[in-house]
């Protein structure tokens, strides 16, 4: 399967983008095995890290939290030092009690023993259906399959096996110097559920050869999630399986990212920021029955978290999304949107352009040539800005428009 | 056009369903006409008493609001007691700046001056298109017309030319006895936008012969409101020119509703939150695109608020609502649904039914008949139940499903 690093050409400076997927960096292998949760595709990868790397997690809010949820933060609370992230698709091991956490931790005790590593080194992760119990016995053949699969060369096939809806490959790799040692981070996702996003699954792991004191990966990486994850998906819609994790490894030997602030840290968090930013763009890209990617950009508020608000307000409307969907210039659901998002702020001064088509004005003075208009939205990419002229605070929010064929997709998703 | 009075047949103990829609209390009379803002439908109405009655009105909370909301919370600062309320369909008069204030203004003098009642005595509202003025020599020609044509018939006219996307006339009367005098109420509504409520302006008009102290009434509204419009919709999703108004001219002759207890007050109460249910499950009715109506009944929460908050995460999933769509047993969505709605609550211990079927039980049991669900979700009119077992607490929301048509209303709403 092919992946979709072409559509994504963003660079940093002195970030080069480099091929491998989340087995990029050195000491990390990676497979993905078909072992009959489902019918036929991948369903099960693992991502191992030849030396005990610290470890950074993200978990879903929701209080109906999936077996492999509960079991990695009991991970969490013992380690911050892991060898290994299991993966499964096809089922969620969600809402299936006393069972599901065994089967949870069997997986982890099955990982344990194929890799000879200690239980408390692995992470455990679910995708897929809700509410039916682990096929325990694919499980049980898949995971020592995968360990015998394992290379440097098997991220595609990992990040292939932890897709459910989704429609093509979400990996990325990038290098980066820290103090002049050349470093590498990898990346993969899953999610496409965007319009709606409160029950779309999202996974994203990422493995880095930098090394990283584990508090300050975790404050990174709640800091970078905030900034991407987030601003694709509605504040507290979260699925009962969401989870982000990092990986570092050290094997750069790259002096050590140990405090949260410093060149250092801010070399290496911009780095895990794109990382992020740019899984998040793949997963919006693949959102169910998209036809375009609009990213609502909106400047001149109070402070950051108005510009979060209005942002969110705007790329979470769905009478937005549907005028996108009709190329339709309709600044008024705009305009409404951020009037209910709960900001303060004067709507006679507001400002909204799509593309670099001015459409509003001050004081509600619109005199923009709909032929324009409709060059920008007839486009696959477009660029709603939204200037409040209330201050310089700034906020970016990714979203795509709303098809009928998402309804289509998600009326018949379980049975 | 036919109404739908034939369509909700609940009654209450004593409350009996009438005839004649807002016009149906004595003292009032209303009129719908067409002057000229639409191409051909019915676009101007008017709603008069024969004497001064008390006002009572509930405005969207959206910052952006439409010139004719802050005409009438102009008025509402001024008085409390009013003789008409004049509404437009097909032009909103939102995003208007000056001239949108001058226009709503110039509406209200127009129909002072035919009415010959005073400028304070009248409220002003507008649906339709933003950022568009108002064709004011339609309008000045139209409010004399409506004037002349005004009759204790013409309820259903003016119900008639309020609509805009709507697909049936929503109008509603019913009587009652306030210590044993006869007492009427009527009203209208329009508003179809359900799926996405966030632009999709909600009005609704009500009379009352009944003599009602006007803080008592304002009091009794915003309750009501609460318990019925702010269950079909996203708390804060409010449009630009949302207004609820209820008028009470006392002409029954019974004894004034002078407090905010006791049995006449909590009698009219009633009837009130029953005529605003009633118009609240007609707007989800005629919800754009929808198929199938859906009540959503959280019980056993800890508190209202907590069955509230469930209840309207629920109703407001968009894959719930393609679930439903789909006929699909979907419980994890309704699951998931509660989990990301804020609450207190412990997953196991949920039970969720589709109708009589029981669907999960504690512990995530399932052993329904998927034939016998199929049954009940083929039918038009779905209730789901969630019980929480956390307590006594019970709240009821009202959505219906999200159909592939939705989009295609709303793509191209605009052009």
């Amino acid at each position: 399967m092919t992946s979709v690093l072409e559509m994504t050409g963003e660079t940093v400076d002195m970030v080069n983008v480099i091929a491998g997927g989340i087995a990029a960096p050195q000491g990390f292998r990676a497979s993905g095995v078909h072992c009959g949760v489902k019918k036929k595709k991948k369903d099960l990868c693992l991502v191992v890290s030849d030396v005990p790397a610290a470890g950074a997690v993200v978990l879903t809010t929701n209080k109906v939290q999936a077996a492999p949820v509960v079991v990695t933060r009991e991970q969490m609370d013992r380690s911050r030092v892991f060898r290994a992230i299991v993966v499964n698709s096809g089922n969620a091991n969600a809402c299936t009690g006393d069972r599901g956490m065994r089967d949870a931790r069997e997986m982890v005790g099955a990982v344990a023993a194929a890799l000879n590593v200690g239980r408390d080194e692995v992470l455990v992760s679910s995708t897929g259906v809700i509410g039916q119990f682990l096929p325990m016995a694919a499980i049980a053949r898949g995971i020592p399959q995968a360990a015998a699969s394992l290379s440097a060369g098997g991220g595609n096939a990992a990040a292939e096996a932890i897709m459910t809806t989704d429609t093509f490959v979400k990996e990325y790799a990038l290098e980066f110097d820290l103090d002049g040692v050349r470093v590498r981070m990898g990346g993969m996702a899953k999610g496409s559920g965007m319009i709606a996003p409160n029950m779309a699954t999202m996974l994203a792991f990422v493995t880095t050869d930098a090394a990283v004191d584990p508090g300050v990966l975790q404050r990174a990486l709640s800091r970078a999630s905030d900034r991407s994850f987030n601003r694709i998906t509605v504040d507290g819609d979260t699925s009962t399986n969401d989870m982000v994790a990092v990986l570092a490894n050290g094997t750069s030997g790259a002096p050590a990212v140990a405090e949260p602030d410093g060149a250092r840290y801010e070399t290496f968090y911009g780095a895990l920021e794109q990382m992020l930013v740019t899984l998040s763009r793949m997963i919006v890209k693949d959102g169910e029955g998209a036809t375009k990617f609009v990213e609502v950009v909106v400047t001149g508020a109070a402070d950051e978290p108005s510009a979060v608000k209005a942002a969110r307000a705007v790329a979470s409307s769905s009478l937005v999304k549907t005028a996108i969907h009709g190329e339709d210039a309709n600044w008024g659901r705009i305009l409404a949107a951020v009037g209910y998002s709960g900001i303060d702020f004067d709507p006679a001064a507001v400002e909204i352009s799509f593309g670099p088509v001015p459409i509003l004005r001050r004081n509600y003075r619109i005199d923009f040539s709909e032929e324009e208009a409709k060059k920008v939205l007839a486009g696959k990419e477009i660029t709603i800005t939204v200037n409040l002229h209330m201050g310089d605070a700034v906020a970016t929010f990714w979203t795509c428009d709303l098809s009928a064929e998402y309804v289509a997709i998600n009326a018949n998703y379980r049975t």
